[in-house]
């Protein structure tokens, strides 16, 4: 017996009963008796049963128990997942995704949101995750930094025009999903971020599992094997930023979710207590697991209430710098020509990771709190557009940026700024941020968000049908189809 | 600035340069700047470039290469899967896969093994890999516990149907899979195994991607960007052992491992070292990290040789008592008539997980000794038919198996047995295994493989297509077409 073998052998000891029918090989038969039950975990009684109680809160929830709060927030996530959506679609990666899987796509079952193919539901659940997250422009979950529409919203879009399904029933499984993935995620996070995983993909693919599985009426064991199926797929790991594979992530948690759904509905089984067991998945993928968080005040508190969505297409550390020049634009009606300079005082952290002075591509652009500034104060904004090449390369531009300077203060919170804009006529003009626009204590209002929604889809939809959609998704509640929004959401 | 946001914000800090343009929330285009050079990690000089070796290995390496005690462990490989797969494909397990799968499926592309639908290449990929492993029958890499053609197999058939290759370059390309999956398995094992994951599939997916990445041809870069994006889709858990979810793990790491394929071959992005990266795989899904293990002596020793081959279809601490069960009976031309008492001296391990006296249902026949012997002797098998509901009722095995006894002896190894039987006509016959027929001492032998695999096939395919096929699968490196054994797979 050599040493690899007799470890072998000696693991089934050392394993104990849980793992032994595996180790010995045994087959897989629905009418096998239950698992033996996992081994205590660091808090037994949090850790009981999780995996159950998420699911019968899943099955039984309604959408006439959700407090009208979540109902908005819920809304305001759709549309402004639709929009980045859209807004992401004619880009190089989708390009890339749409040509290497059209050969294998299923019927045209579902659209891919800003474009005119159609694929089957888990593949185009695939491509609009994928598209939704290009711009790094969705919303965020900021107690775990999920963006957790990505992966929930493009499986139940692409599955609303497969299962027919209202619009109530439809925004309700947006907010189960939502909650399950965030609930999942604040049980680990911040361990498991921190390690390496992309928490996005890891907690999402459980939301797209809960949120499909809730249209298509899954059962509470059913709905135990979706979740459990869906723990066997985790998606996304931090190396891969800076590539496609980020946005590949949520992309891949949406069909993954779907696809366990799918299979859970026809009793595709997996073992019960796939979340909280000594094998299972928070265990096996985190250093810290709180239970509490998945099970306690379920339907009484809402982590959908406590989504963001962010107003700028750059690094929450600029924000609040361009909150300032954009209050003080509008205030003054300020022109680049009125300016002498433009003074900040921020946080080390701004300059550290945002002090790119001359950005030579639009990339670099994200990355300087100066051009940031500069297309602020110029046009008001700093969406996609903002940070084109040709922008970054617009002497105009560079000429306001070069005037820009910083002088960092650690008494400046990092969500803070204090900006002072000297005229050319002598005056001075001051505004300190406390919170920037888009954070929870200022979050985006309606018309901010039909502002980014209609940037984002132009030159992609018609205005008059951009309008069309923006209404839909507000209206979603009302409509007897739910697919409709899907349906208004591609080029006519 | 409340407390989880202010975490947000610190994290910015903590996680540093790696982190950062994730966290700023930046755009991924193509031409983005490079991402910073990873963190050092446990091992610098060993994690130096692992992915990009690895690939420029895959990429590189030829048939013509390869010794030829490999290429005949590929063909062995490949006739056992082959077998396993077409034996589980009429499992309730596989009815459910292809109720639920059947309506999003693409252009009938490949055949579902053992059966009449054909899908397309990743779904039919799923779907075969699930049946490679619904009996737990397939074959095993000792060092890591990882069943490796699952994944590898089930994807480069499916491919097969698809983009033509030769039957050299299929095996190569098999051998490469089954390479990379080991070699990433044995960098972690067992930590990684011991934690929770099911090896199988997490490692398993990375072998998918490699060789069904060579088959399309990929280049160097291409092919980093398929094993990162696999290293993205790890599969399964543990605690799924015991439901249908454990043969899922296979099936789903084959399409994972394909998609990733297929997008990197479109120039879908991923980054440059994701397997070794200090945010990459090894470093986020276990807590060792042998690189070495996947970049030395490649192209010298392969893992591919190591592979092994389940004679019985139940758990491998039984199998030195059939072993010896059946080399008596053939010996002495034993039947059940002939023995008054069968007596057992075992490691006590093999009470432990194996000691039910009186399995009622076929299943639990799989954890008797006593029901193993019994079958062994009476038909010199241990297949899955003689695990069925039909067996373990039998009067005739039974009445054998009441016969058997057994004496836990810790001087007795897992591997070993020491048999006794006394017949009714006084003689005493006895037998010592020192390792068991299937382990990497005593291997199966190419008779003992066809007959398993007949054993397998039987009600599904007619016993002459059977034979045509497991010749196919002998000849692979002779056939100009390796879709061959796909199409012969399918009842005709």
């Amino acid at each position: 017996m050599n040493d690899s073998t007799r470890r072998q052998f000696l693991k089934i000891s050392a394993a104990g009963a849980v793992a032994a029918p595996a180790l010995l090989g045994l087959a897989q038969a629905t009418d096998a008796p239950p698992a033996p039950a996992a081994g205590p975990a660091a808090n037994p009684a949090a850790a009981h049963d999780v995996t159950h109680t998420l699911a019968r809160y899943i099955v039984n929830a309604r959408y006439e128990n959700l407090p009208d709060s979540v109902r908005k927030e819920g809304t305001r996530t759709l549309l402004n997942w639709v929009g980045v959506a859209i807004g992401g679609s004619r880009h190089e990666t989708i390009e890339c995704a749409v040509t290497a899987l059209a050969p294998f796509s299923g019927p045209p079952q579902a659209a891919l949101l800003g474009r005119l193919e159609r694929f089957d539901i888990m593949n185009a659940a695939f491509i609009n995750g994928v598209s939704s997250h290009i711009f790094d422009y969705d919303d965020t979950h900021l107690k775990t930094i999920i963006h957790p529409a990505g992966p929930v919203v493009s499986a139940i879009l692409a599955l609303s025009e497969y299962h027919p399904v209202s619009g109530q029933d439809f925004l309700n499984a947006l907010v189960l999903g939502i909650e399950t993935s965030c609930r999942i995620g604040n049980a680990v996070y911040p361990n498991h971020y921190d390690v390496g995983w992309h928490i996005t993909g890891t907690a999402g693919v459980f939301g797209a599992a809960a949120a499909t599985g809730k249209i298509l009426g899954l059962n509470e064991q059913q709905m135990v094997w979706a979740l459990g199926l869906a723990a066997s797929q985790p998606v996304g790991l931090r190396e891969s930023f800076g590539s496609m594979n980020k946005s590949f992530n949520p992309g891949r948690a949406a069909s993954n979710g779907l696809f366990a759904a799918l299979l859970a509905a026809r009793n595709f089984t997996s073992s019960e207590g796939m979340i909280e067991a000594k094998r299972g998945w928070a265990h096996t993928i985190s250093t810290k697991q709180d239970f509490r968080e998945i099970t306690d005040g379920l339907g009484q508190r809402y982590e959908m209430a406590l989504n963001t969505y962010k107003p700028f297409a750059c690094g929450i550390v600029i924000h609040p710098a361009i909150d300032a020049a954009i209050q003080l634009r509008n205030q003054y009606h300020l022109t680049a020509e009125d300016i002498e300079s433009v003074h900040l005082r921020v946080n080390p952290l701004v300059i550290e990771l945002t002090g790119k002075q001359t950005p030579q591509v639009g990339l670099q652009g994200k990355f300087s709190v100066y051009h940031s500034v500069a297309v602020a104060l110029i046009d008001g904004a700093a969406g996609e557009k903002q940070y084109s090449d040709r922008a970054v390369n617009d002497p105009k531009i560079i000429a306001l940026r070069d005037r820009v300077s910083t002088t960092v203060d650690p008494a400046i919170l990092p969500e803070q700024v204090d900006m002072t804009i000297t005229l050319k006529d002598g005056r001075k003009l001051h505004k300190f941020i406390a919170h920037a626009i888009g954070s929870l204590e200022v979050p985006m209002t309606d018309q901010q968000l039909e502002a980014k929604f209609s940037d984002l889809a132009e030159g992609i939809l018609a205005p008059a049908q951009t309008q069309q959609l923006m209404s839909d998704c507000w209206q979603v509640a009302q409509l007897s189809d739910a697919s409709l929004i899907a349906q208004t959401a591609v080029p006519h």
